[in-house]
């Protein structure tokens, strides 16, 4: 990437854009001038990044004059509207919604598996789904020595997916219910506090899969580049903060021990084995939230079948990191020059 | 059942105790007279039952005088100890832990599914593993027109299943973490608040499954009689009070439909079908919880399986009633007179 771009973060004040910002000045990602954009309500507060302040523009359809890269995370509309303004101020976008990830124009990445595809942009590169990332960064290596040919996954997804109005009502409706009051849910529509639901997109009234599910499914195919392979997913919203955990349970095209499994994961980028049988400890949110890695454990033979082919995992990654404000930021620094110009 | 039986209750003080004793109230469960057995520790408490003070009573091998029927929930050591003596003394014990679960002389009973089998016992008949109630009373009438030959479940569990002191440390630690301090788990091995954990059960280090997992599949060969189903289970602690959900995906040996599946459990009992894809209201532990029904839910194609075998759902169950006391009190609402004599 340039040795120093101008920046931009649309939507800087929700969950995944503060994390744009940490992940930033984390990484020691070199940037010339940081802007940061958000709704008219936002504009004009503050906030520090590298020891300056940068105050808070409204996003317009001038906001990316100069701008040499724009992070999205403000909703599928945000994206759909402004994404194509930047891009034509000469911007390349590295877009977190679900507006362009099926555009067969448009490359869809997870650096560990397909950075290649960066360099096919036409100005947008689109961010996995969260949900699809956890689950596909340590498939893939996998998928790499033994296809897999079908997947079955549940997932436990944190509030954090939902953004940051969705872990405030977590937190607030679990403090009521604590105290023995009564919290009427506004950001979610069913109890969160000691409890769970289905994932709250809209179902499709065929299938029954909503649409966390279908995007898990339609963005393995083409992250994948592999459009046979047969996926069953259930999205579940669990009362946890930032972290998503998924069951995942594969099948490949040759038997598979979960000694090679092991060992593939060992040395796999992105990848931490977290697989202690004594010490009953394997993956956590607690332990996935706040670091970058996808932690995988409780590999072992799935018993459901007898032929060898199968082998089952859970495994647990930062919803607001790796599925989100980390991937888009790895994909940032992989940008070439060339895009730039 | 006799028409004025002695009832003991091994394990009163605990969460499936308290159960016991709602259940056969609100059941109105004949009972002559009530003893409430426990640890030394709490011998002298009261509990009160139909306007009646009990006197908790230390439980000795001379408690089982005269008792007719004896629901115990006090752990394996107490059952195995103390399970034979109720049997020497004449009662009829239904034993919640897993202490004879497998012992080929003991019934393990679901009433939806085996109720026959309870005319086999020798004098304890087993409750099965909650996680297996849970799966089995909906997946019990499909096999029946459609035999399941493999079965892939994913349970999200509550903290009752390990009883009152780990719903306290849900409780504890989860009011320490908005308080911003520190809580050290007690009960649990690992945090609790927002967070979720593989089972804390035992692992097999040459499987990689734990205790709770070889439950369900053990139970499930038992209690449907058919050794041949394939089931891998991943069982998974979530920061839930009392219900517990499961993600079930199963492959029936002829072809099935969502319709179908919907057809066989709007009459099966012990089942309410709660599936509302417009509203987006499935199966969760909030209306589970108090209710005696096991709701199943996102009853949709597996679209993991091309061929047209496999459906996928989501269920919920109260992980006390369904899943301990309530199974136990109906067991014993089906004990031949005979069988008391």
């Amino acid at each position: 990437m340039k040795t120093d771009p101008t920046i931009a973060i649309v939507g800087v004040t929700g969950a995944v854009g503060a994390e744009f910002i940490a992940t930033l000045d984390r990484r020691n990602v070199p940037v010339g001038r940081l802007k940061a954009l958000a709704s008219a309500r936002s504009a004009g507060q503050t906030l520090t990044f590298r020891g300056q302040t940068i105050v808070i523009e409204e996003l317009t359809e001038r906001s990316f004059e100069g701008v040499d890269i724009a992070l999205f995370s403000a909703g599928s509309g945000i994206s759909k509207k402004f994404a194509p303004i930047a891009v034509r101020s000469g911007a390349v976008v590295v877009d977190n919604s679900s507006a362009f990830r099926m555009d067969p124009n448009v490359p869809l990445v997870i650096p560990e598996i397909n950075a290649r595809r960066i360099r096919d942009h036409k100005g947008i590169i689109a961010n996995p789904n969260c949900a699809a990332i956890t689950a596909l960064v340590p498939l893939w290596p996998i998928h790499q020595k033994n296809r897999i040919k079908r997947v079955i996954i549940s997932t436990y997804q944190a509030a954090s997916g939902a953004g940051a109005a969705a872990m405030d009502e977590l937190v607030q409706s679990t403090r009521a219910s604590l105290n023995g009051q009564v919290y009427a849910p506004k950001v979610m529509p069913h109890p969160f506090a000691f409890n769970l639901f289905s994932h709250n997109t809209a179902i499709d009234p065929d299938t029954g899969y909503n649409d966390e599910e279908t995007k898990v499914i339609n963005e393995t195919h083409k992250i994948f580049e592999d459009e046979g392979i047969a996926i069953g997913v259930t999205c579940v919203r669990v009362p946890v903060l930032r972290a998503h955990c998924e069951a995942i349970t594969f099948e490949c095209e040759r038997p598979i021990s979960e000694d090679e499994v092991r060992r593939i994961l060992a040395t796999a980028p992105g990848v931490r084995v977290v697989d202690d049988r004594a010490k009953n400890y394997f993956p956590m949110p607690v332990d996935a939230s706040g670091q970058d890695d996808v932690l995988v454990g409780r590999i072992r033979k799935d018993l459901s079948d007898p032929s060898g082919h199968s082998i089952a995992m859970f495994v647990a990654a930062d919803q607001l990191l790796k599925g989100a404000a980390l991937n888009a930021v790895q994909i940032a620094e992989l940008l070439p020059e060339r895009a730039m110009a």
